[in-house]
């Protein structure tokens, strides 16, 4: 966590994470305000080798984190696939894009997909098509979304709510 | 692959990748000689949270890549565990233990578990006190070595050998 306090402005990065194509989102979290900042995907060279994609990944990641010069991480606790080999390549580039805040010295918060829907849209059991719809409602600045960076921002309107409840509370007690 | 040739010396890194406890091992492979250098395991915090957790592993083996100035690493080929909650933590920690020679810039080789067994007891289907007796054998000078590293230290003798192989059909090409 940073100083950022409630009546300050925090800049949160959202991460959905994929070795093919990885979301982001950033917004401000300003009091009751959330305003879009910028959103996007990062797709590493399939061809190269594994350590080279990730470190693709890692650097990409770091880049977008730098440029606007975000506070806070938080990214979506992981759906175990029934496929084991594609749960490992999950896990693999979702280690890779948590590093990359991680390393700028960013917390990084974990919410599970119920969790994000709730805070989202209200339930738990919300399809994708629900979710885009309401990040774009929430965030009417971002314009045209694609569902990855659609479930980033998300999970960063998510982290926005629950970190601000986190700080009330702590600031009542 | 760095410039090192066949008959310059080239410092290799094994990793033994895991969330709770990563093994790893230096050897230095020249002509046709093999010794070792070091090795040891490294066990992040456990209560940390995750994105914590990886980083600490990063900069751990960040740290092992530096000190022995290693030129290029391996690693083993995934075994996808039953269970795929342990499968995605094994995802985690080897893309952050992978991360780490990456960013310095050298290659990190994957090798099968067959071909690691192949490679160091001469048959695929050798188990571990095998592996760990040969890897005291092929280097006596390492001493006591724990499970952990003594697999790291396999992952580098099967690279040693298999880029030597490799090298040697270059240059006969």
């Amino acid at each position: 966590m940073t100083n950022a306090t409630i009546h300050g402005q925090t800049r949160i990065l959202g991460l959905d994470p994929g070795l093919r194509r990885t979301g982001w989102g950033v917004v401000v979290s300003e009091g009751a305000r959330l305003r879009w900042v910028a959103h996007g995907v990062v797709t590493p060279p399939e061809s190269a080798p594994l350590s080279e994609r990730l470190l693709w990944l890692l650097d990409k990641v770091g880049e977008v984190c730098a440029t606007h010069g975000c506070d806070e991480a938080a990214i979506e606790e992981v759906f175990v696939n029934v496929n084991p080999s594609s749960t490992l390549k999950l896990g693999h580039a979702r280690a890779a894009v948590m590093l990359a805040p991680a390393r700028a010295g960013l917390s990084v918060a974990e919410y599970s997909p119920n969790l994000i829907k709730k805070a989202v849209v209200g339930a738990g059991h919300a399809d994708k098509t629900q979710i885009a719809f309401m990040v774009k409602r929430l965030l009417p600045a971002a314009g045209d979304v694609t569902a990855d960076a659609a479930d980033a921002l998300a999970v960063a309107i998510t982290h926005a709510q629950l970190r601000k409840r986190a700080l009330l509370a702590r600031s009542a007690a």
